[in-house]
């Protein structure tokens, strides 16, 4: 699909342009021009498809009043919802700012090693980290940033650097978040005052901040947002990306979403989140990422979750499953708190994920896309496929054992196997069409995992 | 076991004697004499064995640092870690005291309506609640714990007062945790230093504020602690339990538990707690309360608390089965935040023990332990018994769905149930003795619990 | 004077007596009886009269708030003002309480060196300091008021200790301040709702705290405050005074005031303050002390404070000038900040005092009233003797450089002399009796100081 | 004295060219070019000569440790120095940067009318105000500043537009101070990394800022500092000032200092500043402004003053005197707490200078200097002129009233008279020339002012 190349075909010129492509490819690697049409052609680096499950932190200085959402700052004083007023009304002095909260981010507790253990533990392969949310506090020491980022303040440390370095320490790829705009920064108010003619906001903050953020971090994503409200143009995006494909220093590997400009998402950058918690119902054209918040009501901390705000374990393994069916990544958010920790329940969400993963990983880790993505009428069975194999991934088990597929059609050298378990299952053909597998008998301490068990299909088609 | 009365046993005088007695006890209700002979001597209130189940809340200052332990005072400074040293350096300004965190400890979040909800939903039916821990901060507005309760000082709520009311709308019992010890109060360490010889502070403050409790909250419940390093003449124990068995507002329904003074623990009073987490192995003679902490390394909220610190809902649901059919009642501890929040972890455990008490509290709430408590050489079956029935709960599905009994001598009236589900199901004898009963083929799904399933049997000896 | 020995007088026996006296005052010093004759008989230990100025220091948790007054706690919630109401909620957040502002008193530079070398440059003999205002926080560790004083909370410093150690080492007296009432300790309010028919606060917090306070610093003076809303029956006032008295380790040189219960004041106890700022018109009876002030609106430190609430260096060396002539003490109070600094405009003022008495001090200091205190129809010339000199200090210069005394009698050995220069005046007989003395023509800035100079009169009747 | 048209003489010509000169004057106002050759040909708006005395303000965030002096973060992270250090060791947790006192900068106090009052009350004819010190704090909601700015954080007020319009509402002119460089701003740093050949930091903060606050405030004053690190080409001053000259809303009336780059300081700009406290011995030929501050340790509030550290009243009105006499403004400071308010002591001195210029302003204002400015051999008398009157002002008073003066001659129409008093002064010829001149006899009290007396002489040469 991204390979142009492929298209030339004439019998005695392939041979000399190939030689031709294959020299330039090597002396002069191609270059892509600050538009779309170049832009969107370059190939998706490979790693990325084959990741996909990662971990989303967001964390800032929202993690201080952690209470509603990370928009607390916009419901507060942007667009007032009444309870957030109240809320700084009786906790905290009049006149109090959200500036004053600063110091209060300490972050006294962070050691970026425990995290990322628990990130490895979770079977993520990347980690997707916000740099500098809406509110503009920068997690990173940036030089237009002074006073309001994590070194000056609060937590006085490097944080994207130093999750940076415990996440690569154990091979995980390692994202950046970074929001365009900045809700309350006073150049990009004027800005906007401007109709957005005017880039006070873009060549002071915006541009210095994401360059400093590829050449100082190396990030393998940049996880662009808040790029709602202006144009690409505004943003002066595609001159960016060309700089980033083209003489970065993760021009190779580095993959970036598509969040750069009004009317970007779903159509332009690299792969596609589209809007939050997108889930398409069938199988997309262009490589996706869903990304989803453990807590539903908040990407940041909030120190009033309940339980019935926290997503199952049984859901969150049921949406990776159907994500990765359908050609999505799954980026799944923690919020820790003000003082550097990830509360326990998120880390439980995660390491059953993780354990989960440990037994049904090889359905899932570089899978592709299977010529179906899931039977008729059911959304509780996903099929996906690596080499000749197919898995098909039940989220509920049969009564009476028996699962039933229609989809495979099998052949003489079909075996059938469950993840987790030594010995073939017995199979016959399902009458309709397809399979019809005997699942085993045990107790339920006995299965491999608690739900969403994984088929794995040889010799079928 | 403890009716006295019942060994009086002379012809003739039986009739008059009983007469007598039940008029005595009409118009002149027994007195207790402050001694242990005449304390031990008092039945205990039928409600509390019936209810075996209760929620234990750890809220005070410590909940601040909420770091360590709800030891942490005394780890820093009565018996100084180097740990707990270095937080209190890195953290803190160098002078900061352990009084300095009160303003801190705001409670601002505290709904006692929202943790009654979820104590009730965790199928508790009990609440006992730190009124003082040892070090000496008043959850009420203590006359004599002035500027150091949580009225005068950061809640500025009556807390105890709150909680009680909220506990009891729901009809759950409402027990008072209090310290009679006070690490550092200066009258305590003036008795101490006089070898227990004066008693300046039993006078100034334990004595005034546990009268001052049960008068103002009638407590169904005094869990009394920090009992260990004096006698009980010291800490004036059974004056207290006299005034409280005699002439208190709560004399018909009070409970109390063991700890008045060194040596007390598991000799005296009401029901034992013994030691912390105590859990013995086989049927005590005595009434008996295992307490323990969801968090296995604190009993107030720790910021720091990892995953693998936290009990499982297996653990926690074997522990409870285990207590209950060795004639205990347990009693499970959560520490809420300086904010007054309940941690999500612990909503998920409390709200799990709910969901299986929903399907299996027949076979716990007013049981009695049956003739044995678990078959030989397992502890992952375990026996109750209520009216004629007969329970056992496996905490492990079979291999293999056969269920071995030893124990229960079937008749023919014998029917075996499954709790959670409808039809009856098939048994033969074991040729060994007892009951082979034939488990339900269910999908995992299906089965009404995920572990530590019931099986009732009615008409077994 | 007040030694009523010496009303007996009958020939024969006074020898006896007198010998007897002599003998029983060495070998059994003379006790008194818990009652206001006895103890008001005791004579006044003779470094009070001699000392003359004093420095008064008002430190506690209302220096935190620094507004208003030290009553700061009373006119919010005592008897609310709507100025102090809106104080708060215009800068606290709600629910902030007064025992909140306990870790913001951090004396973090309090030198006690300091005050005290700058109260002895100030000329002054004793230092009066609050060891606990209404407000119930004690600047010692007092066993009763656990939490709730300067070692436990805020300083960590035994404030009391400190500042008398410092006071003593440059050889001024030291005396301390405590209020008998604390406005909202809840044993108060609980005997003042039982109309002080029960005693509970005055046995659990002011006699042990009052007997602490002088075995434990050996107070030259007891300053007694906040006795007016019940008897001195009600504070066991007389009990007290006894032991002082009699048995307390400073039972010869202690001084107390008259504060010890309502219509005490004036009329009981040893010197007399009668009330604040008291300043009588002629020559009393009973030994005085006029306790002021230099910040007019209030005895604790107010960051607020407007330069024209601040007494001038005329006014309080006026009032000094006037106080000795007329038999009394000066106490002259200057509050603290919350960190534990002397504002330089009380520095300015204490020096200003200490430079007068520099040069004046010899009609001050262990002087005493004169036969007259000042002329007919005038506050500008006050007399004072010591010996046989007597001493006249006139406030204001008058024109003509010629001084008018009308109540000396000259005589010849009349000489006339102005302290701070050498050489002898030069008088005349005033035609009207009395002195005309002819001042020196000297410029402004010769002058020995810049107002109430002193003229000393030897052989004068 | 700097038109350099003046030199152009040529007889027919003249005319003309007078004429054309007016009318290019009329409708072509000169233009500066931005070079210092036009630049300091600028005349000196002629308010400023006349108004003399002015007052100095320094506020920040070096306010809220108020410890050292406003260098505090350049002492404690810049150079460090021991004692800086050890403050912050002492008195806050590890790792709190200077960032985080931003929030306790509360201004909660800050009348400007009170501060107003209190600047005209003192005979202030300007005020200057820190709008940014080195710390790069701005003092009004700067949008390159953002939450680094008094509106964003900590007052959330705009202190800069607050105390402007306070000022102007009593017809003092107003004055912006502003720090061209910042300690710590990183770009500013890197700017000085590059051996100042970038200007990074210049476009970004240093012009944006100055623009903006002379268009917002339209300055009476600019008070440039902080320059001395680089040349004025870096900082593009010679620029800005033609702008301001040429184009900016206050072209008429404005006034600079020398403080532009380095070398620039008493050698280019409008009046010169010369180092801070700087005092000529003899009459400069070009215009200059002594700044001195109260606290002789500091320009911005420290807590621990003693009254020591302060100058005294007598002091001040020497220098002003003295200051005044050769041809220089007088800029004396004051720092306001962090709460907003001016200690009491820094409210006495400037009263006491008011009430000083209240009798003697007449030779203040608006004067020029003598023919001399003092006699031989001595600095405790001073001249100044206005129109034909010659002012003498003698510090001190001389023993037998006579005050000799030497430079002036008297005519047959000599009168003398001291300001203050009404009647004429008695005087003569002296022998060695001058006038000797009879003060009157006065009693201290009725002295004019305690130091400092002027004479006026009309009618001399």
């Amino acid at each position: 699909m991204r390979e142009p190349e492929g298209r030339l075909c004439a019998a005695g010129l392939v041979l000399l342009l190939v030689l031709a492509v294959a020299q330039s490819a090597f002396r002069f690697p191609r270059r892509y021009t600050p538009d779309w049409r170049s832009l969107d052609s370059r190939p998706l680096p490979t790693w990325f498809d084959e990741a996909k499950f990662g971990v989303f932190v967001h964390w800032g200085v929202f993690s201080v009043p952690a209470w509603g959402s990370e928009w607390f700052w916009w419901h507060w004083q942007g667009q007032p919802q009444p309870q957030y007023q109240r809320f700084m009304r009786e906790n905290y002095p009049p006149d109090f700012s959200y500036a004053d909260f600063g110091p209060q981010f300490t972050a006294r507790f962070f050691q970026p090693d425990d995290w990322a253990d628990l990130f490895q533990a979770s079977g993520a392969k990347y980690v997707v980290f916000t740099t500098k949310h809406h509110e503009g506090f920068t997690n990173w020491p940036s030089s237009v940033s002074w006073n309001w980022n994590s070194k000056d303040l609060g937590p006085h440390r490097d944080l994207v650097g130093e999750l940076g370095a415990a996440v690569r320490k154990r091979n995980m790829r390692y994202g950046l978040y970074h929001s365009l705009l900045e809700w309350f920064h006073p150049l990009y108010l004027l800005d906007k005052k401007n109709g957005f003619k005017t880039q006070n906001f873009v060549s002071a903050k915006t541009m210095p901040e994401l360059y400093d953020l590829v050449n100082r971090y190396k990030p393998d994503v940049i996880w662009s947002d808040g790029d709602w409200e202006c144009p690409d143009t505004y943003w002066n995006s595609t001159n960016f990306l060309s700089w980033l494909y083209n003489d970065s220093p993760v021009k190779d590997e580095v993959v970036v979403n598509d969040r750069w400009g009004e009317n970007c998402s779903c159509h332009h950058g690299g792969y596609y989140n589209c809007q939050d918690k997108y889930s398409p119902q069938s199988l997309p054209k262009h490589k996706w990422e869903m990304c989803t918040s453990i807590d539903e009501r908040s990407w940041g901390y909030r120190r009033d979750m309940a339980i019935s705000d926290i997503t199952s374990e049984f859901e969150i393994i049921s949406e990776l499953v159907q994500t990765v069916s359908l050609g999505g990544n799954y980026l799944l958010n923690i919020g820790p708190t003000k003082d550097g920790l990830i509360a326990p329940i998120f880390q439980e969400r995660l390491l059953a994920v993780g354990k989960w993963l440990n037994v049904n990983g090889e359905a899932i880790y570089a899978s592709k896309p299977w010529k179906v993505q899931s039977e008729k009428n059911t959304t509780s069975l996903w099929y996906t496929a690596k080499e000749s194999n197919v898995y098909a991934t039940f989220l509920h088990w049969p009564e009476g054992r028996v699962l039933s597929l229609e989809s495979p059609i099998s052949t003489s050298k079909t075996k059938v196997t469950m993840l987790g378990i030594q010995e073939e299952l017995k199979w016959t053909k399902n009458p309709s069409g397809g399979l019809l597998i005997f699942l085993p008998l045990l107790s339920p301490s006995a299965l491999p995992v608690e739900f969403a068990w994984t088929v794995k299909l040889t010799g079928v088609k």
